[in-house]
């Protein structure tokens, strides 16, 4: 790894504590996006919010909140890592577009149109009938542009995330997932998806969650790192990066509920099965933010060169959060 | 006023308007402090910020959001009025002590510890008992310390006021009251509220709301000027300066609400009476923000220098927002 190159990863929903902190600085990680709401309202969210500003004031030689790109470039000056906020769902703005700037002001900088299921903007991958983008949907994707709060469609359908893509101004995000061509999972993605986002600047951040993986959690390295190397081959490096999906120590009560919330009272298996109801084991070679060595020296292996690879392992990110995170038309400070 | 001079008014609660907007700029006022929660929760404080926010999209030319004393500076420079929120109740922070700092990031700059009645966090001044600062209050002053949200005791008790201003490791605020001894209201503050305020480096705000001045609305700029000259006699230039409590445009409703909010269903007149429960008419030389000018000739009138004059119209306000509005300990920017 290059000594001036940033290492970022665009998606982990662990178990925060101090170890996994200690885990992050040890790895090399520079900055992180977490996921800080699935299900819950404005109220919830915020609780989770304080939660993170008790961790900021208790740790701070560990962690700080992140807002701009640059403060990723302050986190690594500093030793520390940069913590993004971001939502899988559109919950915490419930029925009020009001809410979108308010979330982006408190530190949100992805949020998901869906998370699976049909939401108030679109649809998610596991409705039967995908019905795209919805008319609050048009809006909030226009005022999330206007405020700098990336669209996210990780979780969405394909027609959804095709229209979004369209809709937006701004480039878009696939935070977590693969191609669906290597691993075909429900919420892996069609190179017709791939090549749209990232035709319009957006970026894809390749998925280490065994249920995305090719043969799951016994996936090598080397197979997902040709993965890497043949969607570069179809859309170019540029836009293309990490987005783990750690769910670093999480008991498996929390899949359950990140897969239910509140909308059934019947179980939901998700990606899993009524024989494999829980989180899955992560792969040998990434356990937790340690390895991203291994995977830096797997995707050198394959062919990229030095500079490809600080590219994927967080430069592509930072470039994307320079462009993205901040509001449009904002007042510049004038010179007198 | 000398043209370097910025001019800030600590208390305001219109029904603002583009009118009311134009109103402060031809008034020549750089910056005010808003009034956005007198009982409101979270939630419903927020839908207040989301209408602020709307405001300030629409209307940039006019104003623009505070959050620093550079703001009012940049807001000088722009010709608009940077505009500052805060709580007369602190019922935005429910019984939340994380709520704090959520608040100050959303802009909060300024919450009362109570508005008339007992709060979780003191006693009102209308309370026939004044238990002084609570176990939770001792809590949240800490915390409106460390981040930088300031301590208003306007609407409290003399004893929560007196042991406020000791329990607050910063200069706390009465934004908007005048000395009891001018004006016996029970709103107006003693000679030992306001030199303990003072004497700590707090500001104290002379109001122009009526039922705050010797004979109300037939108070003369004269008599109000007079008092002012008295209290800079007794604590200094310093610590002084102007929280008008406008409450411009306010239908009747509105201060029925404000007395009453959901603590009782029967008729609370407040500081009004069965014959008088309405706003009462502001004096004929302050209708509005265009009649600022009005009181600083009043001012030097009794005697003030016109750097004196700059001061109490904002000056002073300026150095208390530069040194209170910020969060300690905040990271600083390393140079390398």
């Amino acid at each position: 790894m290059n000594k001036s190159a940033h290492r970022i990863d665009a998606l982990q929903y662990n178990n925060w504590s101090p170890k996994i902190f200690e885990q992050l600085q040890q790895g090399g990680v520079h900055a992180v996006h977490v996921t800080i709401a699935y299900h819950e309202n404005l109220r919830e969210t915020i609780l989770n919010i304080e939660q993170w500003n008790l961790w900021f004031e208790r740790y701070p030689q560990l962690i700080m909140q992140g807002r701009t790109g640059d403060d990723v470039r302050l986190a690594k000056q500093l030793g520390k890592t940069a913590v993004f906020f971001g939502f899988q769902n559109p919950s915490p703005i419930e029925d009020d577009i009001g809410l979108v700037e308010i979330v982006h002001t408190l530190g949100a900088r992805f949020m998901q149109l869906t998370y699976n299921n049909q939401s108030l903007l679109a649809s998610g991958c596991y409705e039967a009938n995908d019905s795209g983008v919805t008319r609050m949907g048009k809006q909030v994707i226009k005022e999330m542009n206007r405020v700098g709060l990336v669209v996210d469609m990780s979780h969405s359908g394909e027609r959804s995330t095709l229209e979004a893509v369209d809709l937006s101004s701004r480039p878009i995000a696939i935070t977590h997932a693969n191609p669906h061509a290597w691993a075909p999972a429900l919420r892996n993605k069609s190179d017709a998806v791939i090549k749209a986002v990232a035709g319009r600047g957006g970026m894809f951040g390749f998925s280490l969650y065994p249920h995305h993986l090719k043969d799951k959690t016994e996936c090598t390295l080397e197979s997902f790192c040709h993965m890497v190397a043949r969607t570069a081959d179809m859309v170019g490096v540029a836009h293309i990066g990490m987005g783990t999906d750690l769910c670093q120590d999480q008991p498996d009560t929390v899949v359950e509920w990140m897969r239910k919330g509140r909308y059934t009272k019947e179980t939901d298996y998700g990606e899993g099965s009524p024989s494999n109801p829980g989180f899955p084991n992560m792969p040998a070679w990434f356990q937790d933010n340690r390895d991203f060595d291994n995977v830096a020296a797997g995707l050198a292996t394959v062919g990229f060169s030095p500079q490809e690879v600080d590219a994927l392992m967080g430069e592509n990110w930072l470039t994307f959060f320079d462009n993205n995170f901040g509001q449009i038309g904002a007042q510049p400070i004038p010179t007198s």
